[in-house]
Formats: structure tokens, sequence, C-alpha cells
């Protein structure tokens, strides 16, 4: 049994998705993995908000220092969210040693470089699984078990708000402002909805994917983003007139010696393995040049699926710091 | 740039379709994983027939001590088929230090402690993706980036051909016969198509999925098998007029503190994810306590999405290889 010290960067809602992860399967981890966690230190303001999990108050900090200067610290896991200060702190551990998990879509977006650098210059391991697709293990099987393939697009439904929404629209005919209001209402959207209605969060998420799949960094300013504020009840009631569905969908894809990319509402016949995608699930399609099309179907978003993405980052370094072998064997 | 040299055991469709994929993306896997693979030692008896690959004929051999006594093999690709001699090669290999990758779900369903004990004692990495699911990485995602999780329910449409079979009855209102002969004539069944038509293929799969997944080791022919032979068209028409279709489902799922597990023709609602999995796809739905539902949808057969998954393992294998950690990090 090796035990694997974690420094928990914020305990919002994926923070606290993430220990429940850890505290509900501990034993089972134990046993699949042979791997024992302790979550030693956490930054995080709000000590006192009531999470639902057992956690001693004396392991908060408001001290990133105090985390990734701990020799007994293992992994950092970076759950703040934000560009900054998430990538300086995501880079200042990984210049200590230490190996880094995140969920974090946007600082990986604005950053990659400079954060996969960073990883590599410091023979660390840095994984985000968590970034796209919450729960769904997409990047993990991109970048190993699939990785015999030429990649020749991908195409996903990557947001779980948008998702629900137009679900809703289509499925009670309701307005795009009714169905937001709901999808606000269940806890689907936010109070400001607009990274997500706007399509800002899918242009992460694409940006992320492109730079995995096709090696190719676009920043999400530059994907050409459509989102779903536009779409009306004649458009939902057209689509269906056709035997279509309109999903918001993110899609890159080799044409010729480039890669071309964009994000917006399209219409899809009901046979499409995408078109039976509701509510807040995603789900993401990719073509390979040996095993043809794929799909990956699952949660989105969500504190336990998202907290299963960061845990399985984390059992692999934990694998490889048990084994001796804690360098990146995917690089 | 690391040179892996790879001894073949079987050159017919997979054994092609594998040779194919690692002759196609070659450059491609140079580039993405730093490894130069070469085919040096091919089992073999016919080595005349046209296959449409560049394969010296100077490398075949029928002596399986050629392979695994050759101290340049650094990994054994078994893609015989059958439970013997597959099984006793592969141990052979393995009790050489060779590492085994292998499609063969026969032999696994069968020997599975057999293999896995033979791997672990001779510290060797043993690999078998396309066992399951062709091209779909299903076992790679169960045993890496979902264990997180406690596994509650795994269910799947685990062959294409009955797939096949069932889809061209509904779509085009045929006879159990006549649908089945169409499908001989794609080649989606075989001349004498009981294993696939009476469920044995996908006890086989449910076989390895149960003890991956909870560690339960059930033969196949200890599982309850209905196959498709006694679906009528009227058993069509009315699963249609339930707003309904017809898949052969394999499942597996905790019950109190055992688990329960069938296969069997079974009615699903068409808005259920596994309903619009048509045609040869395979597709397999996963419940963990922490992600919730998963489902991994694609070509479940076929020598190249096959071959896909059996070079994918070979990379796995091959970088790790390379880091000098050729040891199972998954174990």
């Amino acid at each position: 049994m090796k035990r694997i010290n974690i420094g928990l960067l914020g305990l919002g809602n994926i923070g606290t998705g993430t220990y429940r992860t850890l505290e509900m399967n501990a034993a089972h981890i134990r046993r699949a993995a042979g791997l024992d966690f302790a979550v030693t230190r956490i930054l995080e303001r709000d000590v006192d908000r009531e999470r639902g999990i057992t956690v001693s108050k004396a392991i908060f900090t408001q001290n990133p220092d105090d985390i990734w200067n701990d020799p007994a610290t293992d992994i950092v896991i970076e759950l703040l969210g934000g560009v900054e200060p998430a990538t300086s702190f995501m880079v200042g551990a990984m210049n200590r040693g230490k190996h880094v998990v995140t969920a974090n879509k946007a600082a990986l977006a604005a950053n990659y470089e400079i954060l996969t650098d960073a990883a590599a210059r410091n023979n660390v391991m840095f994984r985000f699984e968590a970034s796209v697709g919450g729960g769904i293990p997409i990047l993990n099987a991109l970048t190993t078990a699939l990785l015999a393939n030429e990649y020749e697009e991908i195409m996903g439904i990557l947001n779980g708000t948008t998702n629900y929404i137009l679900t809703k629209m289509a499925g009670e005919n309701l307005t795009y402002e009714t169905a937001l209001k709901e999808a606000q209402a269940k806890g689907f959207a936010e109070a400001d909805p607009t990274a997500d209605v706007e399509g800002e969060d899918v242009a992460n998420k694409l940006s992320i994917l492109m730079s995995l799949v096709f090696g190719k960094r676009v920043l999400p300013g530059d994907i050409p983003t459509s989102g779903i504020t536009k779409i009306t009840k004649d458009d939902i009631e057209a689509a269906k007139a056709d035997g279509c569905v309109i999903k918001l969908l993110a899609s890159a894809f080799k044409r010729g010696d480039g890669i071309d990319c964009f994000i917006q509402p399209t219409l899809l016949n009901k046979d499409h393995p995408l078109a039976s995608v509701d509510n807040e699930f995603n789900a993401i399609f990719v073509k390979g040049n040996a095993v043809h099309d794929l799909m990956f179907y699952g949660k989105g978003a969500g504190p336990l699926p998202t907290g299963s993405a960061v845990v399985g980052d984390a059992i692999e370094i934990g694998r490889a710091i048990a084994k001796g072998a804690a360098f990146d064997l995917r690089g």
C-alpha cells in the first residue's frame, strides 16, 4: 500500500466532489490500485462552509507556498478555475517537483504550452482529464489507447448547460428565455450564463482537444463561435419537421493540409448517434484512420463525475509513483 | 526513437489488419509515440496468400520457438484465435520474458487466471483491449481512467453480427433467415454463424468484462444466454408498436452482495442511448458510483478497428520499454 499526499487548491463544487470521491471510494481505491490517498493541505478561504464532507480545519491554508514547499506533497490538484492565479500556481508547483492534476479548461486553453512545457522541464506528470467532457475519459483514450490512429475529425456536444436548454426547448416547446430560466432553477446554468450560452466554455474545450488531437494550438477566441441565444421556437419546429434536432456542436477536422474548426448550432438527423444525447449529457465523436467512428457519452459536469476524472488522473500518477516510475509514460 | 520488435502469431484477417495499421501509420507512431515498430517474425502457415501488405517471406515461421526464443523480440502479439494452442503460446512467450498483446476472447474467457498469473509471475505486460468491443477502448478506460469508481453495472451490445441482423430485420421487415443470409453475403456473419447468433461470442466478452470490472470469474458457459435465432418478424413489429427496439444485450450488475449476469434479446425504449446503436456497431454502457452513466460506441469488429486496439496496446508497452519502466503500471 502506497500513501499519496494531495495538496488541493480550491474546495468549491469540484473540489468538494473530488474530496467526496476520494472519501467515498477510499477502500475501493486501496483495493483496486494499492493507493492510500490523503488530502494533507487545502488552499481555500472559506473554511466554514457546510460541504457534506469530513475535513479537518487544520489543513486549510491561504498560502500556496504551504502546499508546494511541503516535501510530503506528492500531487497538487488545482480546482480554482480561471486563468490566474491558477496557471502561476500550477507552474509554481511543477517547478518544485510536484505532479499536477487540474480540471481547469480556461487556464489550459489560454496557457497550454506554458503548462505542458513546465511539466516536461520539471519531469513531472501533468493530467487534465476533467477539463473536457467532465467524467468522460476522452483525453486518456485520445492520448493512449487510440494512439495508433491518425485522427481525421473530432466533434462533440461539450456543454451540458446549452444541451439542457436545447433539449427542453425541443421537448416542451419552450422559448430560449423560459428554458434558460428552468436551467438556472435546476442548477444547470449560472446566474450569468454568458460563458455557456455564447459558446466560450465550448471554445476552451475545443482548443484543448485540438492541441491534443492535431497538435495544433488555436486560442479559444480564434475559433469561429456561435452560441444558442438566437435559436427560436420556429427553428426548433422547422428542424423537427425535417426529422432533425438542433445541437450546439464543436467540430475540428482535417481539410487539405490544415485543420478547420467551428462551434455552432447544427442540424442533426435524428438517426445520428449525437442526436439522442439529451439534457446535461455530453458526447464526443472521434474519427481515426484505423478505428473509424467512435463516440464517448456521459455526464460532462457535476461534482462527482468531474471528481471521477480528477481522481482517475491522481490514480495514474499515484501508481507511477508507487512503481518508482514517476515520469510521463505518455510523453 | 526506440525500435520495438514484434513477433506476430497469426496473419489472418486480424493479423493483416494489425500489420496494415502498423504500416499505414508508421510515420504517425514515430512522431506521436517515439516508437519504431518492426514485425520481425510471423507464425503462419499460409505464406503465399495475397493480403494487400508488403511482408518479406523470410520472416515467416511455423515454429513458435523461433519467436519467443529470439532475444530481439520485445512483444508477442497473439492473433491466432481459439483457446489452444493460443493459451500455451502466450504463456510460453511470457515465461521467456516477452510482453504479450492479444485479441483472443475465447482464450481469455477460458483461461483468464492462467494468463494473468503468468504475466504477473514473469513481470511482463499483458494487454487485450481488442478482445472486447473491437476498436472501442473500453478495457483501457475501465482499468485506468475510471478506476476512481466502484462499478455498479456494465451492459452492452457486444456482437456486430447479431446487431446487424436485428437492424436489418427491423429496418427492412426481413425474417431472421433472410437477414442472416444478407449478413453472410456482406461478410458480417460466418458460414457457420452459431457462435455469434447463439450468444457464445458475447458470453466470452461478458466473462472478460466481469473479471475486470467486478473481479469475478464466471465462465462463459455459466452465463445464462439466449441468442437471437428465435426472434420473429412479429416480435420486431410488437416492439415497434411499443416505441421500442430489440437488441441482444449482455448485462452484469451488482445485486445484494453478488453479481447477476445474463445475455438475452431485450426491449429497449427508442430514447435509450443503446437503441440507436445499429448495424455492425457495438456499444458498452457503464455505471460507476462517481461518474454515473457512461457509454462507449464504435466498430466492434473488422481488421482495422481491431488493429487500432492491438497496436494501441503495443504502443503502451513500447512506451514503457522506451522509458525503462517495462512493468505493469496498472497492476
